[in-house]
């Protein structure tokens, strides 16, 4: 499923950016996956595992930073266009011993795809996670910022 | 260097969130430089080096961004501190056939350190790029969100 | 009126935090209105009324804060969704010899209401008046930041 | 201890804004604590507190929420300075069968007060609690805006 | 074509402020390019033209700053609406031998026109330039800040 | 006093971008004035005196508006610094029969200059002049967005 498209799309013949205008497209349903995995020392992930357990602020704040950070997604990548989106659902999972794994959807109804607010919203939440963490392992590496699945538009449902 | 600490600074016994209270902190000088790789089809990163080596917007709109996200972390990790930043500094390499380096750099004279505003501005140039190589590669995957050194505070000199 | 539905539509079964998925709603005629009662010692009201008579950019200055933090209401509240408003009207008026009284209205077509929008606008004129009169009273407090009524969805008209 | 000051600092006598110049006032340690106060209805207000103590989302959104907001203060309240906060902290109690108290502490070195960046935490706190509450209670009310002691600066300490 | 309405739209009766509601309008397509000259000193746009034309960095960065401020013209605008902007295009020339000369498009699909959007990117982009040349000259000028044409809404075509 | 330096502070040899590192520069008074003039029909520049001369919100809305954008500057400019602002002053005056003219100083005590500041409050507020009055002229146009004096740092005082 890879190459799909021979050329960047945001870069003219003369090497100059341009935003894709969407004028023409057509409004449709548009929804996309993306996922971020956190990995860290078990100290630490053993001690956020049980704040989360206890009252779970700091997945919280990692979900909330996620949500607000998707919506600003247009004000961060130079070519995004401004969305009205419907939804954005950010899921924080522990798995292994020394990773969490998180996951952010969003939905929009519109002329362009919301790949970019998934993919911000996983990484501004795995920030936030590394935030609340460095004390204990400054040594934290993010991985795996990628797009699960995508659906909606010309180029229609993809998946990894 | 890992598990320094042995609690997570931001959240209490309760486990509800708090800021790190600066107010006692030493003002010092403050550098991190963090990285983060993006890893794409030989395709796209051809693409992208053509599209570099002719006029660069593509990468310097990866650098403009990754700047400008820098300087608004406060707005995007919810208990980061705002911060009088001196410098940020983005450089973007090309690296194998199907890698893009990226390493943002920030500093400031203040009294808490500059690593999220280095890992964010990072993250955001590398989700730059993804987005103006998406159309040919929708598998785009960013790996090693990291930090590499840091320098100055309380816990002195860090090196992956 | 009140206790109108018997769960937190913001909290999932497991105590987390969703934004309410807006896909498969009607998009309608929204609209809201909010207010806001700034109590203040009379002299200070005396001062701003004072300047309002004259040339007024007080109280314009507490109009324009409210439009505008009304326009910024999904990047501050975080579950809000972006909407794109038609319009939003902040009235400021005297009455009685210590209050000033703020009604903000919002309005938009769209599949979520503008509660929020109305209610963040009439709080931070409030806070503005606040902010311009504070050297006169320290002690000025901002009362019944609350929904005066609002229309359209399909939970229909509700009133105060 | 009110009306301290025959004037309004924001007014000129001309009637037109100006911000406070601050370029001759000293740098000092400054605090600031405000308050606001979430009336409900008794099942709206069971209905968060038993989220609240099982994990505690939609509290923890709210702190964020008046974390994030109190940072932003110098871009919602048009003559406040931008600051280098050093500290904010938000704390939200369960008092009485239909009110739920937010306080919200700010604290900088700087040399002007922090009451606004108190003010605006407690008041977008309050805002998410009620935009989490709000499909239960329409008519939910915040009541009681206001500083509850400040210190630091030329006007020193001041206490409600 | 000047002088077109006999009153300021954004003024009521009494001299207070007022958006324009645009619930009743109809939704159509909108364009609008605006332009901005900046006068410099030869050698400053000789160094300009020159790193133009090896890696582009100066000129990509104005045109990435002028489409990302016109994503933010609502934010900047007291009075304008938030717009679902489906392009905005950012062009520069170099024209005589002290000038630069900025063009700025924007379209959206909507019930209000987008000149303030074209606007603000063309002064943003002009505003980057100036600040990347300053050192070399600090009596810059900005100049013919102004709409070029705009089509759609019940105003219609205008040209200058 | 032109071309004071020979190169762009912003590009490096090989043209790609980097902010100026103020690290070691010395913290110093900075104080910028810009102005912009704003022509428009005398229609409409009446009609904008009138609403001036009566309650002044249009101008009131400019100044604030002018104000906030100048405070958002390194928001908008990419390789401008986060500074801590001590003052921002907006001025407007009617002169001659179609001219506005906008005068914006900044100050601060900092690493770095101001001008950028003084240069995008005085942009602003003259675009919101022209959203003000563009129902009634829309050939308005932005002239003269320039400098007019700067003091502080290590290239002392600047004077048109």
């Amino acid at each position: 499923m890879r190459a799909r498209n021979a050329k960047l799309t945001h870069v003219r013949a003369d090497g100059t950016l341009q935003m894709v205008d969407t004028s023409a497209k057509a409004s449709t349903a548009r929804t996309a996956t993306a996922e971020a995995v956190v990995r860290m020392a078990p100290a630490a992930r053993r001690a956020l595992k049980a704040g989360a357990l206890k009252k779970g602020d700091a997945l919280a704040a990692a979900r909330v930073a996620g949500i607000m950070a998707a919506k600003r997604t247009s004000g961060l990548i130079p070519l995004c266009h401004p969305l009205a989106l419907n939804d954005i659902d950010v899921r924080i999972g522990f798995s292994g011993r020394d990773s969490v794994r998180i996951s952010c959807s969003a939905s929009c109804f519109g002329q362009t795809g919301v790949e970019m607010e998934a993919l911000v919203g996983a990484a501004i939440a795995a920030l936030t996670i590394y935030d609340m963490c460095k004390a204990m392992d400054r040594g934290i590496t993010i991985e795996h910022v990628r797009l699960r699945e995508k659906a909606g538009g010309a180029s229609g449902r993809w998946r990894r």
